[in-house]
């Protein structure tokens, strides 16, 4: 970390900061310009408040040089993390997709939409039983219903489980699901984290509407410090201006994160885009820019059901985009290319 | 709500569209063009989703002309809502500040400035005791013990006081806090709202960094629909691509909001802008544009204290505020102007 | 278009409004419902303002139906255009690369870049001369001589150049440039637009920093209403909140595009990330999304070239991704598919 | 500037790079850390390119300390620039309404509004002649007509007049034009900025829709380092993801902007929300924030007009505004509140 201080800095002031610094553990070099003083601050830095720094009247600007996140950061763990998920593992050059409906609406409808998927090779099933929704007057989610009729469809087909947690006092009904899910709304959910972090499950972490990618690794690091290394993270869409899409799949993302961590990175492109249309090209895209993964809706026929989301793919087409996924993938991108 | 048909749509999706449509106690209104059939739908359509009549394929575009909240909604309520917060009212004209520190630290710089603060006039403390932060290894806040000083503080002045709730499992320790504070990464947080609106406390919701105005009226409404008609609304910034400042203030959402709802609306200028030169101007322009209150950052005497936010003022920074702002009060807009 | 008036307007708003609307040439389809009336217009709706519209006292709401692009619109016209640059065709299936060095710098830089792309196969050379700067203290391009330069190079390898143009005054300058580029800073430049539309010549018309889709095809709108239509389209990041990349890149741009226009559609990822390591998993990552080419940047050995960009890559990475691409173009999102 | 070096860093990079800088007239300070290297740039780096120095292998990054617009910059020039408007003061104290239509229509309409704008005691017309728009297919203004149906206002009631120039080749008609703007679509039209640099005229020059305010002052900096010193700025909002407003106004950018730079800083809040009904909250809010002066759309007699446009206030409604703005300016806040 660096600090910029401002020209003739008060004498008093600069020996608080100083003292304060060293108390923290920190050594100071420090380098006078004719203009300007500049301290390096040398140690662990993590736990160190730049906006606290930067507050003080005497200081111009403070400038992080390492990153703050340090469990889930590739610098000090360069070998991919896999996360074995019920013997379904993910990262490190496996690569998953998980579908399944948006909502679980009936036994019907997820069994047979389960049938399908594992028909295709997929390994892993997603259901919500638990929904956000920013109305309170609409379906909030078949809740605990929805997650045992997901744990039947599991049974049935012997595919591990997939869903969203929305409260720490719904955990216990999560015991046997695979895979639990942070929804996007809930990625800076703290006390939701730390809970997860005293767990051994694994994590789906989702990048919040308006979260950087630091802030994603932030997040994370709140499971992974709890002591949980099996966090996945999501790439679904962030919140721009541009109104054709419901939100901007941001795929640079995809690169981006696996340089910068070693924890596996999967990609929503129906949510992302709340298009249909778009989930074909965009899970390709995905898989091109390196994704350990793809989350895809897939809805039953739409004859019987109404309540399709119009990000859905129906059954046919999902078995079509899994074959244009397996061809593609030879020749994604690869970090060292 | 107005459905506008495809050209030529298959009958039988249109037939099942119909009997679902009516199925939910709406009318139809259908009116056929030369190229497009349009359907009015009359009745209470807040719980019509409007994504997965938009996801049918024999539509081609969904608009809503009625809000989806209605508990909310100026329109069919009209007159202002005055919240009661333990016997200082907000709302209707009355005008507050809400004041102190970001976090309670200690016994001694807590009520310092509760001090400071009643000395100016000011009628309700604010000091934050759980701390959402972005990352786990920076200060949490004192949590519990913070709670039990805050109540120290009312205690010794008499005053209200404010914190953040972040979790359903910590409202227990709530019990004696006179207004509770959802913060903007709860605003989406549908269990809590839900918890909140079984209560009768007054509530504080702050908008979300990345959402809409409606949204944070549906969010508002969880809270409504619960039972609880206590909820202030707080302007606190939303996320844009402009740096100079933390957040972007949005300060055209205060007399948009009152005219979309009846509920008080707050401005936060100490975080939205992250720099406290910008806290008076900033205060005195929501006070112009028509704000029920403020909720102000003031810090104690920051050389004995390295940890004040960069957005905080020094006290006597604040009570001059304090002057501006009842100076500036009677030329503020009025709706009706 | 539709249009949803208040509830009882008043006559007199009423007979203006529906005698302007008449006058325009539009059929007006009233439908009245219990509390809403709704008007639908018949017609070409493409040059009426609706914000005019919105502005009344006795409307509601407008909605328009039909898009306001009609020349670069694929309902009107679903077949691809294909661009053809001095016997380079894009578009159509067409796919081409177009690569060169972000700035024109040197006679002996320029052609052993040229050279070097046109060894990879790559058929159109790109090079800035005039350059949009923020800052007026930096390096604004060789202009005229660097557009010189250009020639030389495409005389010396036969590849068609492509290069920007700021100001219509510098237009005569551009007469023996193959492909003339409009920046995302002019995409709003309307003059320019107009009269660019009076040449036969091919643009390439890059999306601006905060354009929607729509707006990006209602200024290639401009140049086709102009009688030019060999118009090509390029996303190139969008500006959001994240400060990881310079931009965002908005792949879902790309198959969404194809949907609403016939006209080719390219990705830039150098400038959209701005950085170098992203250019080679984002320009596959466009392939598989179904973009009808890339613009990449290529620079010069950078021990002797301190000048080089970011977001450039050196001529063995870019032999090598040409490689890449070349592989998982077979695989690509199709339309149909 | 501060360059912070990777560890161990190749030897003859680091050479050609100290070489480089050298040859830029700058002095060079290292420090030496145990892990890392900062180079500190002493001397005037506003011609140095960050963007090529990050690009380096050797640097990890950049850090800019001092701003990158100098004569603009309040810290070399700490007194407020006066603008002289044929004689109308803005900045320094003065404040000022720009008021007028949003295009110009009609002899009557305008001489109409200029005779009712000059009744409230406003002191400069505007109206648009020029008008870009986003569809070629809807009205473009009156054009060379429209400007000088403004000049003939200007001889009617005495009134300096505001309009907009869209491309160099116009700028003959701004002959007798007392304040020439630039659009938010033009704010980075360099050229256009490089011409307007070589006149003397007075420029309003507006923040683009995605601009930050650094660049809004860049854009600033080349009219003022061309030799103009007459430049007024303003804030018309910003595009962001809440669509209840046309834009988003960032009435923080008052404050900021005038710490920034010693040019007078004005608000649109016509243009900003799109909203005639915020207009008159935000000129309050923006009045107390501290800017210089307003833009204020107003428009003529609705019934006559149907194109009125949705953020323009009637006669009457303006005149009470500039009332308000009166009785609200004494309690505006001053930088050194």
């Amino acid at each position: 970390m660096i600090i910029v201080l401002k020209n003739n800095p008060e004498q008093r002031q600069l020996d608080n900061l100083r003292s304060w610094l060293l108390s923290m553990g920190l050594h100071i070099h420090e380098s006078k310009g004719e203009s300007t003083t500049i301290m390096g601050l040398i140690g662990d830095t993590s736990s160190v408040d730049m906006d606290l720094i930067r507050a003080l009247d005497i200081v111009e600007t403070v400038k992080r040089i390492t990153e703050p996140y340090k469990k889930g950061n590739r610098k000090f763990h360069p070998a991919d993390t896999i996360v074995d998920i019920s013997g379904v593992k993910i990262g490190g050059g496996n690569f998953q997709i998980i579908a399944g409906p948006c909502s679980v609406e009936s036994r019907e409808q997820l069994c047979n939409i389960a049938e399908y998927v594992k028909m295709t090779g997929t390994k892993l099933l997603r259901g919500g039983a638990f929904k956000p929704r920013s109305s309170p007057y609409t379906f909030q989610g078949m809740r605990e219903e929805g997650i045992n009729l997901l744990l039947e469809a599991k049974a049935q087909t012997g595919l591990p489980i997939v869903t969203e947690v929305m409260d720490i006092s719904h955990l216990p009904l999560f015991e046997n699901v695979d895979l639990i899910q942070v929804g996007a709304r809930n990625m800076q959910n703290f006390e939701l984290l730390k809970e997860l972090g005293r767990m051994k499950k694994p994590i789906l972490l989702k990048r919040g509407l308006s979260s950087t990618l630091e802030e994603l690794l932030m997040s994370a690091e709140y499971i992974l410090a709890g002591g949980n290394p099996n966090v996945i993270l999501c790439e679904r869409g962030i919140r721009t201006f541009e109104t054709a899409t419901r939100n901007t799949l941001d795929l640079s993302a995809v690169p981006l994160l696996k340089a910068m961590t070693h924890l596996p990175v999967i990609v929503d492109p129906s949510h992302a885009t709340g298009l249909y249309k778009l989930v074909a090209p965009m899970s390709l895209a995905a898989v091109a820019a390196g994704a350990d993964g793809l989350l895809i809706e897939v809805h039953n026929d739409p004859e019987h059901a109404l309540c399709d989301g119009p990000q859905s793919l129906k059954p046919e087409a999902f078995a079509e985009l899994v074959k244009a996924i397996e061809a593609i993938r030879p020749f994604a991108y690869k970090m060292n290319l």
